[in-house]
């Protein structure tokens, strides 16, 4: 069985992008990252995730970014917008996130032997993300290639990006065929210790209207209910 | 005064690297990554240098890749070669390390609103190592501008990797005429807790070698002294 990375945040993308892999036939490596994020309970999902998909095994990375980053998402002093999903760059944007944690999954990739990393970026609903688009990921890739001593000796990596033209309807409906519990994951910006979903942040918008779109019900729990 | 995000490892290249891009006329914010590696009087040698060269800001990073990493400056039951540089790729290789240590750069460069990278890699003396050879600088370069706001929006990073064609003695004899004091790096592997050098490990002895090419006195103190 071929052994894959995968980059698992806790939400519906990379829970999805986890069943794929699977569904693929590979042995998959759960990888998280605890970068001091505000939404904690996140990584409390992502546990449950890699456990309910059978991962093969799943490591927490710590790595502290508050003295460098000065993002809303690690940064408790800027107010997580609630006001609706805005055009450009989202102020949650945290400073190269994918190249960060694409960068650890290279380096289990090749302590592991693996040469398939997934990450569950899309280009659809988060266009306003610059590391989330089809030429980024092809980039990273050939970077990878040049970085390691696999890929210049001929077994090259491959950067999956399996969700990359899906919409989060269309992202919900893989999984569900896959069979995801999303009652597992967490989107919430600002979810509380329970991984009860503020409702209002983007992310609990975006999330709302993938399970309308894609005509499911929404197995969120909210803080107001 | 233009800022420049530097990589101190507290080594003669990241030095070397630090005193090039200062004089430049960079202001310079050094980062240092803190990944568990066994040699730590390294990091104590880089805050002596980031003070001396007059670092504008100078940041330690921590990274635990211990249950990532199985390489011999992670793991204390692999022994470091002590017998003579050899050919191909060190044991004492570390995944994806620059790969790793430029993405926090970028990071905290997107943070600063910096455009500029240093990092030492030189491809003569580590020619073993794939991630210090220019068309990964190239490349990295390339995947940067792709994954961040300020690349895609014609306000591109460099990555500088000024050592890149230096041997060891050209980096010493550049890094005397502006002033380093090489008293203050540590090389070795496995240096004691003083910051003395074992004398016999790969980087002991590229350092040793270095000094004698350059004619220039070794300031190293070793544990046998």
């Amino acid at each position: 069985m071929r052994k894959a990375v995968v980059l698992l945040s806790g939400g519906i993308d990379s829970a999805t992008t986890l069943a794929i892999a699977r569904a693929q036939g590979f042995a998959c490596y759960a990888l998280s990252i605890d970068y001091g994020q505000r939404h904690r309970s996140e990584l409390v999902a992502a546990a449950r995730i890699g456990e309910f998909l059978q991962a093969s095994d799943h490591q927490f990375v710590q790595l502290d970014l508050t003295t460098l980053a000065a993002s809303a998402l690690t940064n408790a002093t800027i107010a997580v917008p609630t006001d609706g999903v805005s055009e450009g760059i989202p102020v949650t944007y945290v400073p190269a996130r994918n190249t960060v944690m694409l960068s650890l999954a290279l380096a289990w990739a090749e302590v592991l032997e693996s040469r398939d990393i997934f990450i569950g970026v899309t280009a659809v609903d988060y266009s306003g993300y610059p590391d989330c688009r089809p030429d980024y990921i092809a980039a990273y890739e050939k970077m990878a290639n040049l970085a390691t001593k696999a890929g210049r000796e001929g077994e090259p990596f491959t950067i999956h990006a399996p969700l990359i033209d899906l919409s989060k309807h269309a992202i919900i409906r893989s999984g569900m065929r896959l069979g995801v519990d999303y009652g597992l994951t967490v989107s919430c910006y600002q979810a509380d210790d329970d991984g009860r979903a503020c409702g209002l942040c983007d992310a609990c918008r975006l999330r709302r209207a993938g399970f309308e779109a894609a005509n499911v019900p929404d197995p969120t729990r909210y803080q107001q209910d």
